[in-house]
């Protein structure tokens, strides 16, 4: 998508320097840096320091990571450690392990010297596929909204949560990526952007949607059922961290109560995903999935500019050391609240979803 | 109620100086310092400024400002530019308006030269009233907490949102009257501390229960409906702005948010406030009542140190300055997903309560 006026992908290559280019997402929305990197170690530093994130794009940099590994010594010692240094970088990553199964299964047959490009390839390959699927969930997404604006005749108001955006993907994004499509086919949109404390993802999602011209405005999490009592959201589009097959919608903290909100006002909730995030073998997603605590430090301290011009984002401290502070990660938006469930192959029920994609 | 140990009120008098003592409520919760006022312009720049907040508290405050400008003059010139004066620093606020007409009506029959202490004494009187008021509020919902703890046998888990606390009174508060009530007489409790962006009053709330050795945890507002759909909650109790006589709920942002999640997990929702909040004239809270929209600086930047050690807060800029923000100050919980409001009059349920208080 575009930054600047110009088009990026969340990680790249030159094919004449032989580098892999990312966004420092760390610096995100504040500042707008790439960074050159040329070895694994520079990868797994990325990764584990946050400058690459979203799961998508994790086990993409993951296996441009074996690539470059694989220049320095195509050896079978060098791709199973290779392996095993990335995979610790983020170890509860399912897309980064399954990013690294995909290398190693390609790469072990062949010989040493033949790894080094075919590694290259097949990296080129996954980042390629991630944009094929989104793009696709994306045109899926957008018929949805149509369908919408077909119906009102004015432009569509979209409530999302947190960043589904092409920043966490290798482009386009999941949710974003239908917002992208449709505001592309001259649909008229406009997106309540959440604030998603405590990380405030809605920053890059604003970042994101100002850099693609789509109209938008800020809330905090408090303000969405208000906009919603007030006829003032057609539609909920989130992205998701894991799907059961039944369609119960794991994702971002909040994302729970957005959907409650728009169930009690008769507002459609849907998710948009790859297929990869549905969870064949998950039956009650409640019970069964496990909502990881996330450090206490992202509730303690909230990162700005102490002024309009200033360069560096810096963090202000507002609790106080003695307050205890919980901070799960995610929730669980039941099927009985999901609309529909839009992936690269169409947009399903949860009803469908549970008799075409959840039995394998 | 108690600052390091010593009580305290949010507003006080010394009878020797015959100075109004304050407490600086800008900054709260960073550091805790209080003023000694001596005019009535000290008291209306006080309010102005909000170094004094919460309805009731601004009120009393102002009844203290008639004060002082009688003991300067006690014309009847100077009785009404001090009410024009004092009415112009906040004037949407209902409580504000309702205080200068009760110093008006006590003290317009009387001769200039006796209304300086009478003057005095009914801001004294005001004072009290609320303090009874509140605690009276704190008794019945203690009743409530009392009875969730006879049902469960262990310690009861209580959601709140916003700061319906003794900061925003004169003493006790609304909502955590009764914490604190039922904290006095022994029922063990555990407080889930909404953060209430985008102003975090939460930050008010956590310091108030921890100076009260309340235990209690800090959560962002998107966790509260997690914290439910595991079990974490026992009871919502929030405060109000407005109450309809049918028992819808306006209150801060993000409050219907969390009755909805109580309601969808079978938790009881209860409102505690005066019945002076009740508008027997409202029927249609959702289409009479018009929800301020408040300054976008709220959003765009947030309080805290920069570091551990520092004495002053200072804000950080979270947003670009292009992004649109919308900021509305209140939503309304309509009355079905209301158990119960808490007044000191006793606790009604929306039913009762059009029964009982609604029609005057």
């Amino acid at each position: 998508m575009k930054v600047g006026g110009k088009s990026f992908r969340s990680i790249w290559t030159d094919e004449v320097t032989g580098k892999v280019h990312i966004i420092d997402q760390t610096r995100l929305p504040f500042a707008f840096d790439t960074l050159a990197l040329e070895t694994r170690d520079a990868i797994a530093h990325a990764i584990r320091a946050m400058q690459v994130r979203g799961a998508p794009l994790i086990g993409v940099a993951a296996a441009f990571g074996v690539a470059l590994a694989m220049r320095e010594d195509g050896s079978d010692a060098a791709l199973d450690e290779s392996i095993a240094v990335l995979q610790a970088t983020r170890p509860t990553a399912v897309n980064l392990a399954w990013a690294l199964a995909k290398m190693k299964s390609h790469l072990s047959p062949l010989s040493p010297s033949a790894r080094a490009d075919a590694a290259w390839t097949h990296a080129c390959k996954l980042a390629d596929d991630d944009v094929a699927t989104n793009e696709a969930i994306g045109d899926h997404g957008f018929g949805m909204l149509r369908a919408l604006h077909d119906e009102f005749h004015r432009p569509i108001n979209i409530l999302t949560h947190c960043n589904a955006g092409w920043v966490a993907t290798v482009d386009w994004g999941t949710a974003l990526s239908c917002i992208y499509k449709a505001h592309e086919a001259g649909i008229p949109l406009h997106v309540w952007v959440d604030e998603t404390r405590p990380r405030n993802q809605g920053l890059l999602t604003a970042w994101e949607l100002r850099e693609q011209g789509v109209p938008h405005t800020y809330i905090v999490d408090n303000a969405g059922g208000h906009m919603m009592q007030h006829g003032k959201v057609d539609v909920v589009l989130v992205g998701a961290d894991r799907v059961s097959r039944t369609g119960d919608v794991a994702n971002k903290i909040g994302t729970y109560l957005k959907a409650l909100a728009a169930f009690d006002n008769g507002i459609p909730f849907y998710a948009a995903l790859p297929v990869s995030t549905i969870d064949p073998m998950l039956n009650d997603a409640l019970a069964e999935i496990e909502i990881e605590e996330r450090s206490e430090s992202e509730v303690r301290a909230v990162i700005g500019l102490q002024a309009e011009n200033a360069s560096n984002a810096a963090p202000v401290l507002i609790l106080h050391p003695g307050t205890r502070v919980s901070n799960p990660g995610f929730d669980l938006t039941p099927s009985r609240l999901v609309t529909g469930i839009i992936t690269e192959r169409g947009v399903f029920t949860p009803a469908q979803l549970a008799a075409s994609i959840g039995k394998k």
